[in-house]
């Protein structure tokens, strides 16, 4: 009889759990002080592209704090420069100097050979699987087309997308020439991170919650869409065993109904929206990963326990991940965390959970 | 027999109307020829502080595109120097160089007088009442408790609220006393403007949906009722016939039944939700305003038209201001506004509807 897969990985499934799993987005991040000592020696690029680095600080969380699945260290836009789009990452946010903001700057990208271009990614989810050792899985992710677009058109962040929007709905057949080659990039990295030995996958739309209902549809779901059929499409992930897909829309409230359709085993919940809300709309389309506030965090630690225990309450017990809402805030105290992750493992406890031997996750 | 009341204030009372009245979140803005000819002249803040100005570039969209309202130029952070927090308006978005981050910070603000120190906005009410000369009615407007809190502890605009968050989470005793300084403030000036002549106001919560569920009713909800309630109190707005009050959440989708009673009656509905949807949850409630997504304008005319169609009758003919779901995008063609204020007159036209005499409005 072999072993039952990791906690995290049954959650993702909707399996019987003996305990709800917990991580927490930009967990390997600028809040852990072992992390801002690595940070000290190395540009944000350079830990990105070098392999020991990346797996050093993919680690450092799941050593101290005792998260129930590791996230690949990298950020989604390290895929621009690969198809043709230089990226610099200084302190207040990335910038690419030239976006592209016409159908000849778009016919210039090149879809990507992960193998080639993005290897040192590859090597470093090798790299961490080894580190790991079978502790918890290991979640690779990539940038969801529509938010990936956002940063290649307007250069960086933006308020109000004013050039994304100018070629969305100036241009539309430029637009979608550009989501569908940034489909097709995410597809294949995310594919080759499932050989390198990613275990989950998480598709980030980071900013797909910056449209109407009817343009999220068009130029944000279609193309999330698209990336996770090629991706249950291609022979690596049927032989992989069919790695769970999670994904992330920041900003999900206005669209539950057509969020349930992406696909995805798993939808990524945000802070500004009432999970239980979302469980009733979503029903047992996917497990649901979320949702604590990352502000929460600043509360004392008998008050983010309550807030742990509302949300679990409010998700229930089957199909769901706990996770913060967005990514942790760089003055974050490690300590708030881990009483985070405690209450989580302590609250969700179901002892009497049948056939759950404890294992390693 | 008196004249019927203009148009949009019928709307906003949600009596009914000969066709849906429309206006446009910064419609006197960048995007206008007329008014960038007054900007290369003066800056942002003088502008605001000088009442031939304000007049000025509040008057050129009603004459230009025919607007059913005016909204007073000024800026939400206009309260903040009058409180003690000094703002400076470079290109790139708002500064407050001495942030407030504690109690001894926020004890040192003052609730101003707005006769005393607000005086040029309510001098400039006064002009452009003047200058309208009865042809569409003036909104004033000021920001809401919870957004002007976001602006006073981070020192501008942000993407995660870090500081503010730690200021809700981790000294909350102090952030209700901060936002009850900012409530008291934003009642008393809205009191003034519609003492000078403002015959409808606006509460704008722009940050507000970065909260979850139960910190939206703790934070920004209560204390935009705070002011709605006081305004309601005064004796100006009572001997004004009390005028409208709009409350707008930008990203509103997560918590529409709390939204439905602000007590306000109009709600500002954002470009991400459908307008449909907010009507089926907020019944009769409120009026609605909006939602047209200000990227929207970048489309052709005739799928203008389209849209602003759908929303038309989605919202219905009752209780609804037409607007976009935020601000005008400074890059967008007047051509294009134009043919969005000319679908409204011409698609929401029921010439039919009985006792609507043709009037100024």
């Amino acid at each position: 009889m072999t072993a039952p897969e990791p906690l995290f990985l049954r959650a993702c499934r909707r399996q019987p759990v003996e305990r709800t799993p917990v991580w927490m987005m930009r967990q390997a991040g600028r809040y852990l002080p072992s992390y801002r000592a690595v940070r000290a020696r190395h540009s944000f690029l350079e830990m990105c592209r070098t392999p020991e680095l990346a797996c050093e600080v993919t680690l450092q969380p799941i050593d101290q704090l005792g998260f129930d699945a590791a996230i690949l260290f990298s950020d989604i836009l390290i895929t621009l420069p690969a198809m043709g789009l230089e990226v610099a990452f200084p302190e207040k946010g990335p910038v690419i100097s030239s976006p592209v903001r016409d159908r000849a700057g778009i016919d210039r990208l090149a879809v990507p050979d992960p193998t080639a271009e993005l290897g040192y990614v590859l090597e470093a989810v090798r790299q961490i699987r080894a580190g790991l050792a079978g502790r918890v899985p290991l979640i690779g992710f990539a940038g969801a087309p529509f938010t990936m677009m956002t940063y290649a058109v307007e250069g960086g962040g933006s308020k109000d997308y004013p050039h994304a929007k100018q070629l969305l709905f100036g241009d539309p057949a430029s637009a979608h020439a550009l989501l569908d080659k940034l489909a097709r990039t995410c597809a294949v990295f995310l594919e080759a991170q499932v050989a390198a030995g990613a275990q989950a996958v998480q598709i980030f739309d980071s900013w797909a919650g910056v449209l109407s209902p009817e343009d999220f549809r068009a130029y944000a779901l279609r193309y999330a869409k698209q990336v996770i059929d090629a991706l249950r499409a291609s022979p690596t992930w049927r032989g992989g065993g069919g790695v769970p897909i999670i994904y992330f829309v920041n900003g999900c409230a206005p669209y539950l109904t057509d969020y349930a359709t992406s696909g995805a085993d798993v939808l990524g919940v945000d802070f500004r929206v009432d999970i239980g809300a979302v469980r009733a709309r979503i029903g047992e389309a996917a497990a649901l990963q979320g949702n604590l506030d990352p502000g929460a965090l600043f509360l004392p630690p008998e008050q983010i326990r309550a807030r742990v225990g509302e949300i679990l309450a409010k998700a229930g017990p089957i199909g769901h991940v706990f996770n913060l809402g967005h990514g942790v805030m760089p003055g974050t105290d490690p300590a708030h965390v881990r009483a985070m992750v405690e209450a989580v493992k302590e609250l969700s406890a179901r002892p009497a959970a049948p056939a759950s031997p404890a294992g390693p996750a």
